[in-house]
C-alpha cells in the first residue's frame, strides 16, 4: 500500500509512525491546504515522506499513491472520500466515518462500483485484546449489563469555555463528544453484539447545542449497554461486561484495550496480546493485509459494521436533538 | 430508643448487631409469624432479646417498645408501618421504603398527624464517607457525568432461574433489582443532586416481568447520571463523579461507601471516616440521636428525601413497564 495522508494533527503523526512499523505499507506523500503548508512540511521532513502537496488536484493525480488516509475535520470526511474514490484510489477515513448514515451508504456504494477499498480508521475493532474479549464472551454466561467509559479532557475545552469554537465543539463540523470519542465505545459494543434494538442519548450540551459529554444507552433484546464519554472531564477509561457467571473487564479506554481481565467466580486472569506501544499499528496491519490480498469481502464486512455504528450515532444524535448541516442534505 | 424488630432475614441480624453498638438504643423484642417462630427464637437467643412474639396484636400492644424496625418483604412495608404508627409507635422501614409514592405520602402524613418518628433504613445517606463526598463536591468543578454500579449476584437467582419465584424476584412482593439494590444508587444520586428532571430505566426483564438488572438514567439540567444494578451478575461496585477539574470515586458499593478517592489533576487523596465494620451502625446512630433529641425537623427532612427517591423509583418502573399490585390501589 502506497499511502498519501491528508491533515496535520497529532493523529497524522501517530498514524505515520504506525505505517512505518507495518511491512507492506509505506507513506509517501502528505497533503495540506496552503494555510497549513508549514505543518505539512515539518511532518514530511520528520517522517521522510517523498512528497509534500498543497495543491489537492495534483495530490489526487499522483499515480504513485494508491491509498489516501483522511484525517480532516469530521464534516469533510464524506466530500474528500468521495473525491478520492472517484479518482480511483482507496480511502482510509478517520473516525467518525461520516456525518450521517446516508453519506456512509453513498461512499460504500461508490467504493463497490469503483472496486476500491474503503476503511474506517478506528483502533478498537482491530486490537488483538478486543478479539480476545470476543472469544471469551461465552465464558461469562448470559449477559446482564455492559458499561463503558472513555473520558478525556480536551485540550480545546478551555478555549471553548472562553468563547472560541474549535471544530471539535462545533456542530458545523460534525463535532461533539458522541462523534469524537463515544464512537469508540459504540464500536466496541456494536462489535460485540451487533446493531441494538434501540438507542437513547443523554448528553451535557453547551449553548451552541454540541454535546461535551454524555451517556448513550444501547438496548438489546435482553440486556442494555451504557456508553459514557466526555471531553469536558477526565476519567480512567474502562469497559465492563457482566454476565451470569463472570465478568470481562478492559482496564483502559476501549480505543486501546490495554488489558483484558477475565473473572469467573473467585478466579481472575489477565490477558494482553498487544506488544506495540502504538495501538494504531493493528488497524494498519489489517488494512494492509486486506489490500495486498485484494480481500474485498472482509473490507465490505467491516463497512457493514461501520454502517451499523453510524446508525447508532445518528439515532443517538436525533434522540438528543443534536443536528448537523449534513442532516439537511 | 427501645426497639422491636419484625422479620428474620440476614439484615435483621446485621441490624441487631448495629443497635447493640449504638448507645441510647436497645433492641428488646422480635416478632415473626408463627410459621417462622423458630427463626425468631434463635435470633432472640443470639442477641439476648427479652421478648419473642408470634402474635402481632400482642407485639403491637407492648408498651415497652417505642420503635419498630420493619424488615419484611417490600410489599408489606406500607401496611405494617401504618399499623405501627397508628398504634402510637415510631417506625423504621427497610429500603425500599414502600411500593409507591402514594403509600410513602400517606405514611408521612400519618406520622406527622400522630407526631411519631418515621425513618427509611438506608445506609447510604448516613455514612460519614458519603457526607465527606458531598463536602468535596465543589472541588471537582462543573459536573459532567456520574456513574454508579451496585451488582450483587443474588443467592436466590439460581432458584428463580429454576422456576421458583422468591419474593425478591416477584412483582407481587414489589421485588426486582431496581427496588432492592438500585435504590442505593438512587439514594446516592438524589442525596447529592436532589430530584432529577427526568428518569429513564433500561432493565433486563425476566418472563414474569421483573427486572433482574438494569440501567437507570437520572437527568439533571446540565448533566446525567447512570445507576446500574444487578442481582443476576456480580461486579466490583463503584460510584464515579466526573467534574471539569477532577473526579470523586467511591471504591465500593454505595451501600457501604468504603473509601472516597478525590483526584484533582494528577493528585489523588483517599479519605475514610468509617471505622465500624458494620455499616448499619451509622444509620442507627442517626435515628437514635433524632429520636432522643425529639428532632422532628430532621426526621421530616429525611422523609422528603425518601419521597424524592420513591418518585424516581416509580418513574423508572413506569418508564420500563414494571407494575406492582400496589400501583392499582
Amino acid at each position: 500500500m502506497k499511502i498519501g495522508v491528508m491533515g496535520h494533527g497529532p493523529i497524522v503523526e501517530k498514524c505515520l509512525d504506525a505505517i512505518s512499523k507495518v511491512s507492506g505499507s509505506q507513506a509517501i506523500a502528505i497533503y495540506n491546504r496552503p494555510v497549513s503548508a508549514k505543518e505539512g512540511e515539518a511532518i514530511a521532513k520528520k517522517f521522510h515522506l517523498e512528497k509534500c502537496y498543497t495543491d489537492f488536484e495534483k495530490f489526487l493525480k499522483d499515480d504513485t499513491i494508491d491509498t489516501v488516509y483522511i484525517a480532516l475535520p469530521n464534516s469533510l470526511h464524506y466530500d474528500y472520500a468521495l473525491k478520492i474514490l472517484n479518482a480511483g484510489k482507496n480511502a482510509i477515513v478517520e473516525k467518525p466515518f461520516t456525518s450521517t448514515v446516508k453519506e456512509t451508504e453513498h461512499l460504500v456504494q461508490i467504493a463497490k462500483e469503483k472496486r476500491k477499498f474503503l476503511f474506517e480508521a478506528i483502533t478498537t475493532c482491530h486490537l488483538p485484546n478486543m478479539k480476545a474479549l470476543k472469544e471469551h464472551m461465552k465464558e461469562i454466561g448470559e449477559l446482564s449489563v455492559v458499561q463503558t467509559n472513555f473520558s478525556q479532557y480536551s485540550s480545546r475545552y478551555d478555549a471553548f469555555k472562553n468563547g472560541e469554537t474549535p471544530n471539535i465543539f462545533n456542530p458545523e463540523f460534525s463535532g461533539g463528544a458522541l462523534m469524537d470519542i463515544n464512537v469508540y465505545n459504540i464500536h466496541f459494543i456494536v462489535g460485540l453484539f451487533g446493531e441494538p434494538e434501540s438507542v437513547s442519548y443523554f448528553p451535557k450540551k453547551a449553548e451552541n447545542g454540541i454535546d461535551t459529554s454524555g451517556i448513550a444507552i444501547l438496548q438489546y433484546p435482553n440486556f442494555a449497554c451504557s456508553a459514557v464519554a466526555a471531553k469536558d472531564s477526565e476519567s480512567k477509561g474502562f469497559a465492563y461486561v457482566q454476565g451470569k457467571d463472570g465478568t470481562l473487564k478492559i482496564n483502559s479506554h476501549v480505543s486501546r484495550c490495554e488489558e483484558l481481565i477475565i473473572t469467573i467466580g473467585q478466579t481472575s486472569k489477565t490477558i494482553n496480546l498487544q506488544e506495540s506501544d502504538n495501538h494504531l499499528v493493528y488497524e494498519f496491519e489489517s488494512f494492509t493485509k486486506v489490500v495486498n490480498e485484494q480481500d474485498y469481502d472482509t473490507c465490505y464486512k467491516w463497512l457493514e459494521h461501520t454502517r451499523s455504528v453510524m446508525k447508532v450515532l445518528e439515532k443517538a444524535r436525533k434522540f438528543a436533538g443534536i443536528l448537523f448541516p449534513a442532516d439537511q442534505q
